[in-house]
């Protein structure tokens, strides 16, 4: 990989509103001297003669000028996020003084980073793969706690290890047959194919565990999409109240949701759930039957999770008949609503409703949605909740000790491929094609794998994914 | 006063939306032992055993939890900012994980800042006074070169140097009076009263010019209040973007203000123009004449500026002449836009036109408006523009190696209270009133005068001074 850009970049590493601190980052040959034409610290002490991540109290100044009073975070390479020589100044958190502090820093000889060009760097500069750079991304943008541990994860490097251990294996067959291939009468390849198959067999095992991670994966970055049913008045707002009561939830407001349709975002024990509302059902009160229905088909049909609320202090009707046909075998949650009243409608009667609704030769009677008895009013059965929510999506699978979660729409792909190849090999040893046969496909494989960390990856690819990071990263 | 919280506190110093780098900071005796029970170092380093002003790599966990990868800043007090011990967590600065690092440090033991503790604690330590406490308030929210320049210059001790110079004379003569009034015998107080007026009257006059900086003080730190006026299509919004151009202007939203009346925040080579579209001139293009100077007239009353925006290339009009006649003896410039067409209007023809309606005895033809033309399509004349607008408000007076600008409104009253407080004791002296008039009003000028500099003001004062600032600060 080509890299001339070997200046000195500077940026806003912290976000842009008034707050207590601001920070300016630099990094960079030039870093520290450039820092020094501007510092002034007490009994003119220069930053170039201190120790490396020392901490320096003094004044920013333009010349003459005081642009304001802060503290300089002091970090020599290797041993920093870029590798290279890198000066943090911590300022006020003003917007203004923010922005004056990196002009000066820019008049003064840095020049302004792209986004991502921070990160990037410590990428160029091997200290840390491609995956682990993504991972930052990840990390910043995680909304919950389970998207938090999956990309700290992949930033402390076990993507890399995994896909690393992987190609290991691989380039060794491919070594191995270009030798036996150059060298036939030292090397034999007699039944080497069979003993290749178990290898190529376990590998494609290990990628197809790692695809396997990935919709988890979705979902723990980007949360639950759930689709909350039910009529008018069955409480569906109480109850989201209920779910958001002070000390468990958080409402979020992803930037970028579109807005076409009405999202609401709750973290709930570390899982979250983007909550589509079928606001049709309660907005249009006249053709409210049919239409809730179709519009709660249409969103049921891609949905992660539906959320059926039922008023269990009324009877069933027919649009509740509807719903609960349409969510079997799907997954679901029954919420009996209103379990402080008199309750008409119990988990019996919805058993035994469902049950009606088998065809008769049915044997699946398995798969059965929890029913759960709950009351938005005196916010009872939401611990319930919480647990069954948790079940079905992650409980026991998050110890992030050994497990990987592939997050990454990018890495995905490049398993993906890596993938077909595997499996083109095998295809190769059974019709008893040469040897070099397969080493074409396991180079393939290496290939997209080493995409995934960033070892075989074009100078434009890599441009691009940084151009998604923020600035100052 | 009486500060028995000395417990460790912590508080998110930057902004919160998703950013490169978080800080989560920490202040108190238990700072160092807390941070010790959460970061996790290479061979098991432990941040106690090392040097103040230092900076340590490593992870944030909780218990066996990894939260983060970090960088630790590890001061000790006193020399911090707030005097005590201080830890500061550089973690990724996306809001979950940023919230996450702090309820960690929270959970192991330190509690939620209130915001603005920081710096009380900084001022109940004596590590500023209660003038640079508030430069520091002021600093955060500069929107402009010279607010971010009056406000450094305050944080760095001139007005707190100022003030207690003022405070040291007062309590010198009251020193003087008490003990002579105590010894009449061996200290005469004969002809003090003629000696103490010069020194009074030297005060007031110090006094007298500190508050002579306070209009010029809001500019500052608020911006220039400007009106723009002008008929419809004379080129007022061409004019604003031609001003905006690329390189020179930011629009700016400060929070807060009032969306009643149409609001525009530009800055112009560091001044702030506040400018107040008299949107109702574009509006209503029926009954506009009319109620377009009515409108002006009403805002322009209390306007620091009025730009009077006339079409050059056609003849002026009656409303034109009712403008030129408002704005005789208010700060204004005249902007004869559309230069680069034929020019009907001149500047000679202005200047007639203003002598005009001069009354016939006037002798106050000193007080012409500045005249300048533009073209906000070819963009010329807007130098010269900015040229004139520094003249009028800051030009020469900035240096701010001395100078000081009062900014803020409850230093202002407390210098107005002085100012009273030693006009009695002139009056004292002149009216030959005892001695001890003399030392109450002095004791008063010091005390008022002693609120700016924190040093005699009530504990619920500071609380409230305080919980106007941001959070983390």
């Amino acid at each position: 990989m080509n890299y001339n850009e070997q200046t000195t970049i500077a940026a806003i590493s912290t976000a842009m509103s008034n707050s207590g601190i601001g920070i300016v980052r630099m990094t960079g040959e030039d870093s520290v001297e450039i820092a020094d034409r501007i510092y002034r610290g007490k009994k003119n002490k220069k930053l170039s003669g201190q120790m490396s991540h020392t901490i320096h109290y003094g004044y920013i100044c333009d010349g003459d000028e005081v642009i304001d009073e802060v503290l300089v975070m002091l970090m020599r390479g290797p041993h920093t996020y870029t590798g290279e020589d890198t000066v943090e100044i911590n300022c006020h958190g003003g917007v203004y003084v923010v922005k004056k502090v990196l002009e000066t820093v820019i008049k003064y000889g840095a020049r302004p980073a792209e986004p991502g060009e921070f990160t990037k760097r410590a990428f160029l500069n091997g200290k840390m793969d491609l995956s682990q750079a993504e991972a930052v991304g990840d990390l910043i943008t995680a909304q919950n706690e389970y998207a938090l541990k999956s990309s700290v994860s992949q930033l402390k490097g076990n993507v890399k290890e995994k896909i690393s251990n992987i190609r290991q294996k691989i380039i060794y067959h491919t070594a191995f047959i270009e030798t036996a291939l150059d060298d036939p009468e030292h090397i034999s390849v007699d039944g080497y194919g069979e003993k290749l198959k178990v290898t190529v067999d376990e590998l494609i095992g290990d990628i197809r565990h790692l695809l396997d991670t990935c919709d988890d994966g979705r979902i723990l970055k980007e949360g639950v999409n759930t689709v909350i049913l039910g009529k008018p008045n069955a409480g569906k707002s109480s109850l989201m109240n209920a779910f958001l009561g002070e000390d468990r939830a958080i409402v979020t407001d992803i930037a970028g949701t579109t807005r076409d349709v009405l999202e609401e975002h709750i973290n709930l024990q570390g899982i979250s759930l983007n909550i589509m509302d079928t606001a049709g059902i309660r907005d249009t009160e006249d053709i409210v039957e049919k239409i809730g229905v179709d519009k709660a088909i249409n969103y049921a049909k891609d949905a992660d999770l539906i959320l059926f609320v039922i008023d269990a202090s009324s009877e069933l009707d027919e649009n509740d008949i509807e719903i609960l046909k349409m969510i079997q075998g799907k997954q679901a949650i029954i919420l009996l609503n209103k379990s402080d009243l008199d309750m008409i409608v119990t988990k019996k009667v919805i058993e035994n409703k469902v049950n009606e609704l088998q065809p008769v030769n049915s044997s699946e009677t398995e798969n059965h949605n929890p029913i759960i008895e709950v009351s938005a009013k005196e916010k009872s059965g939401i611990a319930e909740f919480e647990q069954i929510l948790k079940d079905m999506f992650y409980d026991g699978k998050l110890t992030f000790n050994d497990e990987i979660y592939i997050t990454n729409v990018r890495q995905k792909t490049a398993l993906q491929e890596a993938y077909r190849s595997l499996q083109k090999v095998n295809e190769s040893i059974e019709m008893g094609m040469p040897e070099d046969f397969y080493s074409i496909d396991l180079l393939d494989a290496y290939e997209s794998l080493g995409s995934i960390t960033g070892e075989t990856i074009g100078e434009d690819l890599v441009n691009e994914i940084f151009s998604k990071f923020c600035m100052g990263k």
